[in-house]
């Protein structure tokens, strides 16, 4: 493929997307069916899965998967095996959301209530017994279980070294969303940390191991230091528009209320910049005297220095796809999803 | 195998039952040592998983798996795989736990403080941010998220169908634990259901699929029937023991709260069978005026009832028995666990 022929490389990932979405929907409508028999509440944890997946998430985990699956030259005979592992991916996703949506007490996503707002709210409605918020909590805790047992379902035939890799993202995601629990409580501040978590947590998961089950997929291990610089800095790119989104963004955009990571005490990588800059905002953060709106005032600066680090990292990760053995119709279409990652609005 | 050579068995089944207890260790330690060095926090849920695994659970789940790989003729070659599966098994059983604390506000396991409680001790101790209660069942989430994951990569090696098998019944242990959360707010009373839940909660994923995944591991589906009928029954016994302990048992011994299945308004088979015959149950439990000392009163008759169920329950698992195709000494050693399991103080 030539550099002319970039709508193609896109189309092929669109095509591969488009059964990804088949087997996500066709999967859970088959659990539904086969649950709603044995009892009509049966159908409660599955929807609570599906409705988040349908409410339309970014799909980018499954976009990376199945990029690097066809970037790395993925043949027709394996296909299945990445729309069933890129499928996968979007329910671990799913179920990581239904949990953090609890513990961050957080009561909108996507534009909807969170499971657990939704159910605790049911609860009330329907005067039943108990406490509302630990029954809603717990058709969280049980529905983001279910996604991650689901996930494991559809990810069944992959070979066992792509399962390591897989087994390895999904152990990362867990300790990342402890550790940055961890912090944000502690209300530490260590830079390296929280760059840490702010990879672990995010970056990788979404773009960095994606691509690599792709490629694995594909029997491309080759790739894997080109995918990992690219995936790296991208991902670290792609956390810091998050954060930016979550102070400056438009709650309407992001389908979650902004301005809730400094409520939350989170300590984001936009956050630890400031401290590292800033003494009076190293006082407030660090102290009992947390006070959201002055730390606000005095984020400016620093929104300029992430977007400039944005900048560098997209740079960065451009020059890891010029040296990676790949053709030039992904390489391009690798660049313009970097491009679409770090300067995202929601 | 003859008759007399019944400890051969068991001894045969404690030798592969240590094995799983050091594929544990050996995986938990070598997580505990890589998550270390990330961050010193990294233990905490490491720590959450390992502290109750090395809490002495009774290992029903794993000794039912082997059992069932050894009773059926299976292999040396095959012997790391139900090592595995037995392993697997415990830390899923372990992360419900995790899990079921939470939703059930039990403050105790085992002996020891569930996870939550003693996180959210330790939130309070430390002065920590946020709400300790959040804090607490946070760790809880991603800790019991942890032992599930951790339970899949034991697991990698599993073949297709096997996989399959363990597949529904992690699926069945969220299901059941939903309904059971469900009918116990809803305060429903539904025989059936409450069978169903009791059957799918417990039973099933103690014993049965256990025994049946061992059977599978070994290559032997044909003993599928007879062991789905000896789990069922044994597990339903297994189920309503439990209820019992849960009511009238020591708390000591127990190593939980008992009564507590009381005060949750918990729908066990004790409180089902109590229903159908006491008019007066029926209208404590199904209106606003819950009287646990009340009931507790009337719960005499139908204590007796279930000891004699629990009966007939494990004649029909021995006569499942009877009709397998095992050698005499798995058959008496099938029965044997059939008496513990019913029997049990704990």
């Amino acid at each position: 493929m030539s550099r002319s022929q970039v709508p193609q490389a896109r189309a092929a990932r669109l095509a591969v997307l488009e059964k990804v979405e088949r087997r996500l929907a066709g999967f859970l409508t088959a659990e539904r069916d086969h649950w709603v028999r044995v009892d009509p509440r049966g159908a409660v944890p599955v929807d609570a899965v599906t409705g988040l997946v349908a409410a339309g998430g970014k799909r980018l985990r499954p976009a990376f998967c199945v990029s690097g699956f066809l970037a790395a030259g993925g043949e027709a005979a394996d296909e299945q095996l990445v729309v069933d592992c890129a499928a996968g991916i979007e329910l671990v996703h799913t179920g990581a959301l239904v949990h953090d949506d609890v513990l961050d007490a957080s009561e909108l996503r996507r534009g909807v209530p969170a499971v657990h707002t939704r159910e605790s709210a049911t609860h009330i409605a329907s005067g039943w017994r108990g406490e509302p918020r630990r029954y809603g909590e717990g058709v969280a805790i049980l529905s983001g279980a279910l996604a991650q047992i689901y996930a494991e379902r559809l990810v069944r035939d992959l070979p066992p070294v792509v399962r390591d890799l897989w087994g390895e993202m999904l152990t990362e995601i867990q300790m990342g969303q402890f550790l940055d629990m961890a912090v944000a409580a502690e209300g530490v501040i260590e830079p390296e940390l929280s760059r840490w978590v702010a990879v672990c947590k995010s970056g990788r998961y979404s773009i960095h191991r994606p691509l690599l089950l792709g490629a694995a997929i594909a029997g491309r291990p080759d790739l894997a230091p080109a995918f990992e610089e690219y995936g790296e800095a991208l991902g670290e790119a792609f956390q810091l528009r998050d954060d930016l989104i979550g102070v400056f963004g438009d709650s309407d955009a992001a389908g979650k209320p902004v301005g809730l990571d400094l409520e939350q005490h989170k300590m984001t990588l936009l956050l630890v910049e400031a401290a590292e800059r800033d003494e009076r905002v190293r006082k407030l953060i660090s102290g009992n005297d947390w006070d959201t709106e002055e730390i606000l005032d005095r984020l400016g600066e620093s929104r300029l220095r992430i977007e400039q680090r944005i900048d560098e990292l997209v740079a960065r990760a451009r020059t890891a796809l010029e040296r990676a053995d790949l053709d030039d119709a992904w390489r391009a279409e690798l660049g313009v999803m970097a491009d679409e990652v770090a300067y995202r609005s929601r």
